[in-house]
């Protein structure tokens, strides 16, 4: 009886972090919570497929499937941003200026999945500050904070965190550079890209209450 | 190997309730059930996030993501319906004809949140029936049943059911009333309210049969 | 602690194979995956609910909520493709040629189902190549292959597979024939069927890799 109440209960830890999005730790690049994509390399088309992910440009050159890979995918293969060739870039408006501390990179369940190697491989993440004006005629790149390097792993779990650099910065925009995927010559596809970390006090009157 | 087919039980069990829409009793309130929410206080409008919670008004003034809080939130900060101030109501028609006996009341999980302070907290359920021609002529107010008044605790788990007062009374047409939220000044964010109870003899031929 | 950590493992592996789909079973035709409903017997029409399953045809006469059942439910009643009557078929197109071995059909769970009599009983599960131009003058009848008839039995758990006569031929098209259901007289709610096999290896190039 004693096991059993000690069984129940690490189930329904286990169910609750499930619940709660699967990893139970806040997301700031989120589209449900204000996350978008704004800019990426040449999204990669499907010709064979009817009704599949279809080809659309949104404002600004922003593909409609790209806040895909904002988005829970539900162990569904196809619910991802598929970006051509094996490198490239996307960058990323979150909801609100954070000091960031790690990112969560996820492919589909190896169980479902189809094919896996248009999996990111090796990918950089960095980040910079971005003014309310977004005014282009100033050099951002001087900004730039580089969080460091990571490999997205075929062999782990398919949601896999990754610490970043500790470097106390506020950001609100993070970048990602995938430099390799895990065989297709074709394509890459990013099911989910997760960005944890903390408000600076100050600036939380600035933050949507949800 | 006794105990651990015991643990496999148990987590069967949980995992299947899980997937029950979490907690494996009939809503008669959810949206792809026929639930429909169809009169409500001011909607709140989120000025700064682009394309966020855009504030388009539906049919007969009913916001289009007031249905938000018919359907399951997965997880997700932002899944929600948003109401200005710290008071308001929302009236729901049910699928069909009911003798409620709960509700349940849900915000987004306290790992995926980023901020709580916009979660109702005192709140009063009331009901009544509605004739088919919805005749507006007909003074309603004699025939609203009140079901109690409750309090939504952020220290509890994050679905938290409350027990209606028995009333053996037919509705099919639920009134949230909400007294206060947990801070936010501004709005009150409802994630999911559910109505449970179950259909009289009578009526069940009326039902959709899903 | 031996036990608590045993505990855990069962419940990690479990709440593994639940997100990855429910069955951690990689079905050929998700929609999200390139599967369509090329072709059904009559829809049914839901008279009386606004909003609800409406009744739209798509092209070529497929109803807009046939691919319903080509789509997780997450628990939802309502989340399915309604057909007209107690004995009805529909045909889809998988996202590439499979040796196919299993099916699942899923109707919604019993602990959230307003009505159950209207989930699928007695069915047969049939298949064929189908040439890329789809020429309706070829007659594909005597190139249809028969792979079993089974019984959808309420008392099990929602999800129900069932194991296909081994046949070893290579199909891109399923089709399903209802033949009873649970004892609605009007109609029969299909909330999904997944198609389980492997992609012969000549083939592999011709498919989409995720
Ligand atoms: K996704
Ligand atoms: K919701
Ligand atoms: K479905």
């Amino acid at each position: 009886d004693d096991i059993r109440t000690m069984a129940k209960e690490i189930v329904e830890k286990e169910i609750e972090k499930h619940a709660a999005d699967g990893l139970g730790r806040v997301d700031y690049a989120l589209a449900s919570g204000g996350g978008k994509v704004v800019r990426h390399s040449e999204a990669y088309y499907f010709g064979k497929v009817g009704n599949w992910l279809p080809v659309v440009k949104g404002r600004n050159g922003v593909h409609d499937n790209a806040q895909k890979m904002l988005e829970p995918s539900f162990g569904e293969p196809g619910q991802c941003f598929a970006l051509k060739g094996s490198h490239g870039f996307v960058e990323i408006r979150l909801r609100t200026s954070i000091v960031p501390e790690a990112v969560t990179l996820e492919h589909v369940a190896r169980s479902v999945a189809y094919d896996r190697t248009s999996a990111l491989k090796e990918f950089r993440i960095s980040g910079w500050p971005n003014g309310r004006d977004e005014d282009s005629s100033v050099d951002q790149t001087e900004r730039v904070l580089l969080f460091g390097e990571f490999k997205y792993d075929l062999e782990r779990s398919n949601a896999q965190t990754f610490d970043l650099n500790p470097a106390s910065s506020v950001i609100n925009i993070v970048r990602l550079d995938f430099l390799s995927n895990h065989g297709s010559p074709s394509h890459t596809c990013i099911y989910r890209l997760r960005v944890h970390g903390y408000e600076p006090d100050s600036l939380m009157p600035l933050a949507i209450q949800l």
